[in-house]
């Protein structure tokens, strides 16, 4: 027969096992963390009518989607996770309680340009607090610290949660007459880390902005300091504007509270360059970085929202969010070997019978098994080099040989397969038995 | 601005919050209970390759995929998860060790006529066990072992598994020279619970088969007793077939082992009717029904193949697999009010702030956390009522009040939402704490 080359998309994740289980671990640790916090789950449709998720898209997202027929629909693989959110919300509203906690955890397409660490499927790991009509400001200090958790519990110490708030950035824009630039100011002075202070100012010089306006605007940017120092400095600017002001005192309020929450003050900080995406966000939005690695971009990132579905449905719904893309973060993480594992395998235990009747064997791993350890029997005959080799590449951390002596003694040996350890255990005792 | 009516595509299943935690219980006993049995987790792109996907399908499948361009790939998303898995062992065949176990729980997508309880995006769970030149008949066993634990973990008592081998029926049809009619003839037979004895021998003549050996075929499938009995009658037909006779013995050695595995006899049974596909399957064939609600049809279905890769590798990969369909199972299940729920909640406490500075309620909500305990402070300023309204359809179990009294005093009052009993709690020995 003429064979078909196997192959999988490219930008596609296809892992081997073992990889598999890291990545699942670090998917676990997501979904546990925000359980924790109350978040309820969501699975929606990974299809949808084109029309539902294209409402508000435009531009590079319509370029990207997967877009096709089937029979008389036009339908699109999601892009996101927020605009299924959307449509969720607004069709189910009389049936969900407010504030509407959610996290979702699925993938994505996105037809880009494949490259290496770019992927077309990807998982994001979302978390959204929607309120009805209103949504208490203290809700954006949570979100920092499921951040927060999420990070501490994948093993890492070094990481900056960096905060921001929308109104401020607008209300500068505002107080020097320049709100019909602030996209194009937003998308200089995000440059300026890259570029340097002198390249930002020309770039501002060419949209026509007074040297006063643009030096106000550098000054701004340049705030520095700890937290505090900079939430007085920004307060000490005097700006007179009603949406800075507003702005300035949710971040005051956001700062207090995410320290109620536990967050160290190594671990967060206020930068007043963030801006995140330019239309979405009215309010604080987020940013986290691993601080030895900041060319991985942010790894979590977020914000707050005036109005969630307003495409769909005549209720206003703020809210605010995080989103992981679980994908690229694991693929970066693995190549830089920065996933700490618990458990290498899946199995915990390794039967290895070399004896023709199995009934001991199996009988020992239904043992283990009701015990919660996890046991696979090598059923295949095989040579015990063979079995053993099984045993090493899967990683499995013991293995119980089961062969005559073992059935007529009712004694087994576990061997721990890193230490070479051998422990005798009374098969009659197995109920006891802890590894 | 107009608004996009929000709705979901007819077929796909998309649940509220309460029904999809109840959802992820059983996703998760399903998939705790393949890792107790040390299968490797897998997850394979949501779309492939046309080419790849459409190896071996043809007819039914292939006017049901959901297939579509995208620039120059001709793409479709997956319709089960034998096919990958199949690409997916071709494509890495040197970097697994065999036997290579693994469970995948995915969405797959066939574009059914819609009709209720029937979903074109539904959720698989497989596992299968693949070989690499060989795979002992003992795995066929251990299979039975894995359906048992699931439906019992999912809180069934009565329920069968099913049990059949299709080289008995093709041995037996080469036997009486009628091995070309083999499809038509199980097809037939499949009907006999349908259509009754009768019909079947009705049907059967129209296929020009001899009186004798519609006698042979009727009184095979009339075997009855208990399993031994079983086989112990189709030991006694004396049928001089090879394949007949192997089939007879593979059947015997997976009851045997069965027992071993501490299957009760009720929850098992050799059905000599059972087929399972026409032409995928060649050995030990598995189906699984609810006693009392046996209009479900089978609820775990699968069995032994002989090539699991033959369209992309030139290996001989014998395997044998179970694969429940999630979503339906959990939909006619929760029609029928079937579904036991550990917990039907995601968060164990509501902690009701009723003063304003919320620094304790966001203490005691991390110290919460801190112990494992799953839980949400109410952020909103809500009346009272609003907030334990809140608690009530969430169907939280436990609230925590915290106003000026309870800062002051450091105690505080644990209150079962479902009991009415309340506990004082002292703030500070909140880290021994058990719900």
């Amino acid at each position: 027969m003429k064979k078909i080359e196997p192959r999988t998309l490219s930008g596609f994740m296809e892992l081997l096992p073992d990889e598999q289980i890291l990545f699942n671990q670090m998917k676990e640790t997501i979904e546990n963390t925000y359980k924790k916090y109350g978040f309820l789950p969501l699975d929606t449709p990974v299809v949808e009518l084109s029309e539902i998720l294209l409402a508000k898209a435009g531009g590079e997202t319509e370029k990207q989607i997967y877009r096709f027929s089937k029979g008389d629909n036009d339908l699109s693989l999601r892009f996101d996770l927020t605009v299924p959110l959307s449509k969720y919300v607004a069709k189910n509203y009389g049936n969900l309680s407010f504030p509407f906690r959610r996290y979702q955890i699925g993938k994505v397409y996105r037809g880009e340009r494949t490259q290496k660490g770019r992927f077309r499927e990807f998982y994001q790991c979302d978390i959204d607090i929607i309120g009805d009509g209103e949504l208490d400001i203290i809700n954006d200090a949570e979100l920092p610290s499921v951040i927060y958790e999420i990070f501490t519990s994948l093993g890492f110490k070094d990481f900056t949660i960096c905060i921001n708030n929308r109104k401020i950035l607008n209300g500068l824009f505002e107080s020097i007459e320049q709100k019909e630039k602030s996209t194009e100011i937003l998308r200089i002075i995000d440059k300026i880390e890259k570029i340097g202070k002198e390249a930002v100012e020309k770039e501002l010089e060419k949209l026509e902005i007074s040297k006063e306006s643009i030096e106000k605007i550098i000054s701004f940017i340049e705030i520095d300091g700890t937290t505090n120092e900079k939430l007085e400095k920004l307060t000490k600017m005097d700006i007179k504007n009603e949406t800075f002001s507003q702005g300035l005192e949710e971040l005051k309020k956001v700062v207090k509270y995410i320290k109620t929450f536990g967050i160290p003050s190594s671990n967060f900080k206020v930068d007043l360059t963030i801006a995140r995406g330019l239309d979405y966000y009215t309010g604080t939005v987020y940013e986290t970085f691993l601080d030895d690695y900041r060319e991985l971009g942010s790894v979590c990132s977020g914000g707050r929202y005036e109005n969630l579905a307003e495409y769909y449905i005549d209720k206003k719904l703020p809210g605010v969010g995080i989103s992981i893309g679980l994908t690229r973060l694991f693929y970066k993480l693995n190549e830089l070997n920065l996933i700490k594992a618990e458990k290498k395998s899946i199995s915990d235990v390794l039967i290895i019978p070399i004896i023709e009747d199995l009934e001991v064997p199996i009988l020992v791993a239904t043992k283990l098994r009701k015990l919660g350890i996890n046991t696979e029997i090598y059923l295949n005959d095989k040579k015990l080099k063979t079995k053993f080799k099984y045993a090493d590449k899967l990683k499995i951390p013991y293995v119980i040989i089961i062969g005559e002596d073992e059935v007529n003694s009712k004694m087994i040996t576990l061997k721990n397969m890193e230490s070479g350890n051998e422990r005798k255990i009374d098969i009659k005792k197995l109920d006891e038995l802890k590894l």
